[in-house]
């Protein structure tokens, strides 16, 4: 094999730039760290006119990704594109098909299609990797696939969003409301324009929906996720779970046992002595239970063109080094798929704000409907206003079956005796 | 190659033991996941007859260690016999000969010997894999071997040893002293009859030896290791800690710079928001800096039985998935030495906890020294008893160096002012 590996990147925004400055900056030590040269020969993506801080003369230049997949020159591609289909996806099969390995940053990408891509890498004899899909600079899939591969990881679940945890964090300092810390972290570059993929959990389950299925060795199930963001979380709620010794965090929770698999993405109220409680701003945090090892935690920056170049280049230098592992652990062939269980069946506890007028016979009614479904009630706080002003009511719930719980709120709903939807935040004693 | 790798395991304590758990209880995922089936085929250990909870008809037993090296059916070596010299280093080096694998748990090998059983290694063309050397389930080897190549680590540094971080947290939550601490965690099978190893320091320099080669692309040195225990922390240095915003620590840390490498082991004092600080009981923690990643902190089980077989395993399942990578990151004739900063340079902070009499003057005097060392007080707590009483003076003082406080310190004891050496501990702002 030839003592240089010759790389070709799609996609030149923050990630595409840190990896070409890592590349350039770090040459030295990742020539004696794989005893190869890593080379970036060719580069592709949609404006090559802008600054992006790093020499793009001697590379070669092409408007169509797909290209690096059939430039003779290039011996593996780097997908920074983004996006579960469309150009990533073509260029991604592309370049398998071709027998060469492939590198990618693109969580919705495998979250969507990793286990056909995975086959074809297999197919091809080539890697396909992904440790920079998730949670950043913290190499939390060799860590499932390699460090943990003598255990069976019954639990795995995290923080995987940065801009959830730092505006949940911001929310907290300040007691600011959602809608204004999510302002000014698009102001501040922390969030996107259309901040959706983050803030309603998506990016989350994609992420979860990659750890679980190296974890437990599943076909990736992305549409098996419940998700639910931020959006609804209020000053309030993070007020009152404070009080209530809690913090509140998005947290990806994937759990294994008989009956199948659970994957959820939702806001959750942890104790402050859980290790996620001080996970602040923009850091990203995996906890894994195996039967071994017991449990572990990792914590470190989520995103970002340092962190995420590091694990792009970690992917690439395993590559130099000619390792290769199946992408999920296991040969996709010997992926078991699992029943996937439902967020009904989740069977724990519930703080619940519910926004009412203050009436007589109010309380009672929200009471009758959660006796009805058999939901015991811990705690209740009601702060007294004037006869007939609107209040908030903060309940929360000893443990008890979901689907119950959610048939008592639709109830309440119904019944008129709340003037807004419902709000529940699962209580995770993690 | 075949379809089995036939592993022979040397010391069967509680590792070993673990080691053989887990190989019978996971053997079906880990065929999964290697493709090849794990077997133990013989062992070694000094009583044949002690019952152990796991199976040993159907291996061979070899009263001498070395024996497995010579074993033709044996295709791995696991040495778990423990030791610098002696069993240990005349089987890894017999087997390293024989030109098989070696997986080993022992820390002092690897920090006395590392670079030149290495070498070995590389020049039979087999693996020497020791993850299960530093801090027990906590995949750190491999994430600075493999997950951070792409990075200059400039730091790397954390809670190393089990047993100390057991006492110092218990000490802390009970009050009491490090001798009754100590007692009783021997008493619980916590500590070792001869806990030296452990409470002096030694455990974790060995664990930092190993931890700054690889991080570094330096020699392992263990010899440069400034190393000081536990045994002088007192109940009222912890209370007094708490008092200020710290808490103590043994922390094992390592850093490069333009200098050298500077390595040391001692109490510390962080501030209770440090990532260290919250790192109860017997578990790890270990945090690394590089320059494109940021920081990433690892923390989980840092010893027993079932986190150290699942490192001991991993390094096994690397073997069968025939993955080698130099032990240290980087081939051993490529490690390059650096000069060793001595603790004299350290620059930084203290706490002081000087037990003088009540007299007259004994302030001034200490003051004295201090001053014509360019040792500057931050602050002084000085609790009032009968004149001429046993007092302890706290005091902390701002950043200077290591150098000039030895010195000030040295005129103290020798002018009589205090009645016991003056206890320090370093104040780091982690």
């Amino acid at each position: 094999m030839s003592d240089i590996l010759r790389i070709g990147i799609a996609g030149l925004g923050t990630v595409g730039a840190g990896t070409l400055a890592l590349l350039r900056d770090n040459a030295d030590i990742l020539r004696s760290r794989c005893g190869k040269t890593l080379t970036v020969v060719a580069v592709s993506a949609r404006d090559r006119a802008k600054d992006r801080g790093v020499d793009l003369n001697n590379l070669k230049w092409y408007d169509d990704p797909r290209a690096l997949a059939e430039d003779p020159n290039v011996d593996v591609v780097v997908e920074l594109i983004g996006g579960d289909s469309g150009p990533a996806l073509a260029l991604v099969t592309a370049t398998l098909v071709a027998g060469k390995p492939v590198v990618t940053a693109n969580k919705a990408l495998i979250a969507l299609h990793g286990t056909a891509l995975a086959a074809l890498a297999e197919k091809s004899g080539v890697a396909l990797s992904f440790e920079a899909a998730v949670a950043g600079g913290i190499p939390i899939i060799k860590a499932l696939r390699e460090s943990f591969a003598a255990n069976r990881t019954s639990r795995v679940y995290g923080i995987l969003n940065g801009t959830c945890n730092y505006i949940l964090t911001t929310m907290e300092s300040t007691g600011a409301e959602f809608d204004d810390v999510l302002a000014e972290a698009q102001a501040l570059g922390y969030a996107e324009a259309d901040p959706s993929f983050d803030v309603d959990g998506i990016d989350t389950a994609h992420k979860l929906a990659i750890l679980s299925s190296v974890a437990f060795g599943a076909p990736v199930d992305f549409a098996a996720v419940y998700t639910a963001g931020i959006r609804n979380v209020t000053a309030t709620d993070i007020r009152h779970a404070s009080e209530l010794g809690f913090r509140i965090k998005l947290l990806g929770i994937a759990t294994i046992g008989e009956e199948g698999i659970a994957q959820r993405v939702h806001p959750c109220m942890v104790p402050v002595s859980s290790p996620m409680a001080h996970v602040d701003g923009a850091f990203n945090a995996v906890l894994v239970d195996g039967d071994f090892v017991g449990r572990t935690i990792f914590e470190g920056p989520g995103a970002g063109a340092g962190p995420t170049a590091s694990a792009v280049v970690a992917d690439l230098v395993d590559i130099a080094r000619e390792w290769r592992v199946p992408p999920f652990g296991v040969a996709s062939s010997a992926l078991v798929a699992r029943p996937s269980i439902p967020i009904e069946d989740r069977y724990g506890a519930y703080y619940l704000r519910l926004n009412v007028l203050d009436q007589s016979g109010v309380l009672a009614d929200i009471a009758a409907h959660l006796r009805d479904h058999d939901v015991s009630i811990e705690s209740v706080l009601q702060r007294g206003r004037d006869p007939g002003e609107r209040v908030s009511v903060i309940m929360t719930t000893h443990e008890t079956y979901e689907a119950g719980l959610a048939q008592a709120l639709a109830g309440i709903s119904e019944s008129g005796a709340v003037v807004d939807p419902p709000c529940m935040i699962r209580i995770e004693n993690l």
